[in-house]
Parts: C-alpha cells; structure tokens; sequence
C-alpha cells in the first residue's frame, strides 16, 4: 500500500508500472513510436468497452471536456437535448446543455435514488422533439448506478432513431457496459477512473449512428471535434498534440487489465462495493444510496449525528493517512465517499474501515462527552 | 544525452527531475497537496510570462485548446477578428475563429516571413470593426518571431481598446515577451514547448481589458470557461479535474528555470539558435526563415536539390537517432526543422548538425551517382 490510501472517485492510486510508464522521456507525436502507442490503446479502450463496429477516439482533456464534446458533436442550436440527472454530473451535463444553445429538458431525481424508465417514457412521450437522451451511467457524486440497460432499451422501443448519450466517467472498465448490445449511441470516460492512470484523458465510443448526427450537428467543434480524431487516428497520430505521458501511462495500465481479464475486474469492484457497504454497516454507519442501485465504484454514506464531515476527513487523513472525498453541492456536510475503483484490493479498504471505526468512536464520545 | 535526440519542436525532451516528478503518485485534487501544487505553478508561470497584474490561468488540454479558448472567451457571434497569420498556426487560429462564428478577415504572409507592422495598420483602417487582433509571436511551422512588441503598439496606437491576442505556444519562456508593457491581452502557451514538460497542459495570461471582454463575450464555453478557472485558483483548485501527473512535471520544470534565471534562459536560446542556424550554413544548406526573423526556439532549412526529406529524416532516426521534424502543409517535403528550445544544451546540436553532415553527405554522393 502506498504512504497514502487515497480513496476519493478519481484520481485513484497509480501501480508502479504505470508510474515507470509516466517516467518515461518524450517521443516525436508523429512518429512511429506514438503511432504504435495511440493503436495499443485505442484497440485496449474497445476491448474494454467491448465494443467491435463503435470507434473509440481518445482526448487530451478531463471528464467534462468529455462531456462537452458530447453536446459539440451531436447537437445544432435549439435542439431538443433530454438530460436525465440523478446528482451533480448529471447537473452539469444539462449546464453544458444550455451554455452551448441546447434545447435541455432535465429531469432530476432525488439524489441517493435511481432513474426509472416509465419516468423516460412519460417525459419523452410529452416532447416529441427530444431525438437525443444522456443518461449517467454511474453517477460519481450520490454512488448510484442506474440501470443502464433497462433505461436504453425503454428509450430505443419508443424513439428507434434518438441518439443515446452515456457518461460512463466512473463505470465504463470498472462496471459492465456493452455500447452495442444496449444500444448506446455515445460512451464517455476518464482515464482517472478505474484505468489505473491519471487523469487528463477521455475516451469516447461512438456508433454509426452518432457519426451520421455527427456529420449534420453544427454546434462549434473544434478541439473536441470527433471527425477529425478519428481521420486522424487512421495514420496514428491525433488532430493536436496528445499528452503524451498519460497514452504511456493508459497503456501500462490496459496491460495490467488485460493480464486480470474484464469478467475478474468487474467482479473485484463488486465484491469490494459489497465489503465496503457490509463494513459500514457494521460500524453503524448509514447508506445514503438506494441498496438497489448501489455502485461497485463509489460508497456514498451519511455523516452519522453529530460528526463534522470536515474534521472526520482531516483526522482520517491526517492520523491515518486515509483520504475520502465529502458530498458535493448539496451533499456537502452531508455524506462522504469512498472510492474503490481501479486498482484496489480489500487491503485498502479494511485500512479504510478501521481507521472510520476509530475516529467515529472518537467523534461520538465528544459528541456524548458534550451533551 | 539520452538514448534518441530529440528534436523536433515539442514535445521536447524531460530532464530527470521532471521525470522523476512524473512518477509521483497521485493526490486529492481537492485536497492541500494540489492547492500546494497549483499555486506554486501558478506562481511560476507569472514569472515566466513576467507579469503582475495580469493572470494566468491553467487549462488541462493542449496548445490547440488554449487557442480555442482565446476565440470562446473573447468574442461573441460575427464580431470581427484579425487573425494576421504567418504559417500553419496562424492558419489554425483563422480555422478556430471562423468554426465559432466570428467574422475573421485573415492576413497571409509568404511563409518564411515576418509581419510587417504597416500592414496590420493598413487592415485596421479598412475596417474600423476590428476590435479583436491576433498575431503569433513565434511561428512552430516556419520558424520566424514576430517583431511582437512593434506589432501590438501598432495596433495600440490606433486602436487603443483593441484586443490583442497572441500565440505565444513556442515563445514564452523561451524568448523574451513581457504581456504588460506591450500591451498584449492574452497570450497563450504550452507546457511541450520551453518548459521541460509533457504536453497537456496549455496557460493563459489575461489582462484585466481581456477580464471585462470576457464577462461579456457570448461565444459558448464551458470546459475552456477563463472565469470558471480563475475562481478555482483562488481557492486552490480547478474547476475540472486537473492533469495532476502534469502539474507535477510543470512544478519541477519551473523550478529548474528559476534556478538558471529568465536572462541565462533566453541567452542560451538565442546563442544554441545562432549556433544552429551557423553550423547549417557552413553544411551548405540553405535557411529558410528571414534571417531578420529567424526563431530562437526552431531552426528552420529548405531540403537540399535532391534529398528527399522523408528519406533524410528517416536516416538520421534509424542510424544517429536524430528526430527532426519535416515541413507542414504547403512545406511538407520541402523543408525540415530542427527544435532547441526546452532542456537543449549544445552538445545535441552538435550531435544533430554531425548527423546531417553524414547523411546529406551520403544524399548528395547517391544524387550525383544518379545523374
């Protein structure tokens, strides 16, 4: 275990291949070493979307410049966008959404809960101008994972031809996804996530039928332009100079995924989701997601009565070199999170849970010592 | 020396510290570590732009990003923009400018050229619409540095509350630019450039004339959003996840800049530039850049009759592990660069220009051969 057990959403900790990867010196972006690079990566990335007829194109930015090339390439002025939000991401989407002259019906659901598909259906069936829908896939900020499939599957059997929007930022590698089979149009990610690598990468399927809205979308597009990285793919080298170092360290860390293999990933982030949520609730501590809808990558919970989130997190770091994220927006004071995702063993968890078990001891004998 | 001279104009080659920094693990980005990290760079990066009043914000993206965000954050829809380009990054400028919307009338100097301040004087007057004017101070794909400070008290003089944005991608740090006293607004740079560092992450400097065009400008941004960052940095955060691993690598490049000092920096450019360009003359090779203008941080050279450029190159990777650069659009087969900004002392230059001895040598013995 690293001197730090950081267990927030992202960043997540780095193995030391992948560290030795990001030590490397520069090569030529338009040389046959980079060519090399970008192809092992791109045919990693489908394999880990399990994806064969979507490309996946890669770029050099964070989560929500992903996101924001998802409004850029499949959206013109006025169109009717459907941004259905359960937390802060999703919130954003629809922020993205309207700054860019999107036409945004958000629908917002309590936060901690799941999306149900009769709630699509009803809202598309009340605008049928919406010919594209975003859904999170896991929504980092509540620790909800929304049934993906089922929500797809409720759009596709109403409108066959509308465009499927996915952020997939902290489930795509970590939680099962099949863009094809579920009828995903467009698929984002970061590489900070369950990739074992830093961030400042997103990567993006998108089916044929997203390259045919692509094509007509006229929404600005320049750097996040997906035509032009996929052409430019096609030689190996990206439209603009790619941080390098990060492709170097997304490689390493695709070759540790692949040596554990796809069904062994998905079942580690599960089995330690479940360890996690069993570990709180023997602390007595409370969940704050729907246990349905629990994410194999994040464990949100609430701040027990009288526990400052704020002390509770500087003393978890500070006397155990432990570091959990706290709630976001209106979360915040509220909840705190623990990530485990990427590259985590249950090792770091228990560190995780004890070091909880001994602060909360000791934040609940000052609260009882102060009544 | 390490094992392939690199030598292209960015990326460029990472001192040892830098990639030592790049192995770290990774932080909270919310957390103090990062606030540490950022303000520090931060810090740097006004030393290196040499500037007081104005900010600098950082963006994670590369140079073609900071480049976006100048047009999104400066003008709203039809405004006129000047775009007074010398090569292929003006051209791009022009590009970006016309995808979003603004009303671009672009200069076009014979590549290998300067821009000649009456110029920019005689545009102005034919339009009194132009508010907006954007030069790049060192053109990456010709080799020539703008008169800056002459062109911007041209426009200044005329038009006193002009914009003035500038290209500084391959310039700042490596050449002298000082944004406050010649009055140039924004001026953007990339980390691959000068300053012993990956690429990924692009600054921007912003003047408090570029403040009060931004709060009004209506070009859509979310991602490249200058006000959205600025916020963040005062808190010691960014607004979206930040490249940490590059952060880093930036934290240590600086701080082997300030240990050298700004003088000494520009001084060994300009001396390892003249060295350069002599050392191609006494080859017999001819340069391409006006000699008046030619660049302190990328040497450019016409192909001798005969040598195939792509064989040259070619040849001088696989047998002296030299990588050069070829020419860009309209000079690709036609001339070849050679980089030296960054971490370059002379002992590369020799090594380049021994190469070339040898290989154009060789080139030259095969043409006579052949006739």
């Amino acid at each position: 275990m690293a001197a730090q057990n950081l267990r927030t959403p992202g960043p997540t900790p780095l193995p030391p291949s992948v560290r030795e990867a990001l030590a490397r010196d520069m090569v030529n972006h338009r040389g046959p070493e980079f060519a090399a690079l970008l192809r092992e990566c791109v045919d990693g990335l489908k394999w880990a979307y399990q994806v064969a007829e979507h490309d996946v194109v890669i770029l050099t930015t964070s989560g929500t410049g992903g996101l924001e090339s998802l409004v850029a390439n499949t959206l013109s002025p006025g169109e009717h966008l459907l941004v259905a939000s359960i937390g802060n991401f999703g919130e954003r989407m629809g922020q993205i959404g309207r700054v860019f002259g999107a036409h945004v019906t958000q629908l917002d659901v309590e936060p901690g809960h799941a999306l149900d598909p009769e709630m699509i259906v009803d809202t598309l069936r009340a605008d049928p101008d919406i010919q594209t829908v975003f859904f999170t896939h896991n929504e980092t900020s509540t620790g909800v994972l929304n049934p993906l499939r089922d929500l797809a599957a409720a759009v596709r059997a109403l409108r066959p031809d509308a465009l499927i929007l996915v952020d997939g930022i902290s489930s795509v590698i970590s939680v099962p996804i099949e863009p094809e089979a579920w009828g995903c149009d467009v698929v984002v990610a970061g590489s900070q996530k369950g990739w074992m690598a830093p961030p400042g990468l997103a990567f993006v399927s998108i089916s044929p039928r997203a390259w045919q809205r692509q094509a007509r979308s006229t929404l600005p597009k320049f750097y996040f332009d997906w035509q032009l990285a996929r052409r430019s793919a096609d030689s190996g080298e990206t439209p603009w100079t790619p941080a390098v170092s990060l492709f170097y360290a997304l490689q390493a860390g695709l070759r540790l995924m692949r040596a554990e293999g796809l069904e062994q990933i998905f079942a580690r982030h599960e089995r330690l989701a479940q360890y996690t949520r069993d570990g709180l609730a023997d602390l007595q501590v409370r969940l704050f997601a729907d246990p349905r809808f629990a994410s194999p990558t994040v464990t949100t919970a609430w701040l027990p009565d009288g526990v400052n989130g704020k002390a509770l997190l500087t003393a978890l770091d500070e006397r155990h070199g432990v570091v959990l994220a706290g709630g976001q927006g209106n979360l915040s004071g509220k909840i705190f999170r623990i990530g485990h995702m990427g590259w985590v063993e249950q090792a770091e968890l228990d560190a995780v849970l004890h070091a909880l078990q001994v602060e909360l001891n000791s934040s609940r004998a000052t609260s009882v010592a102060a009544r």
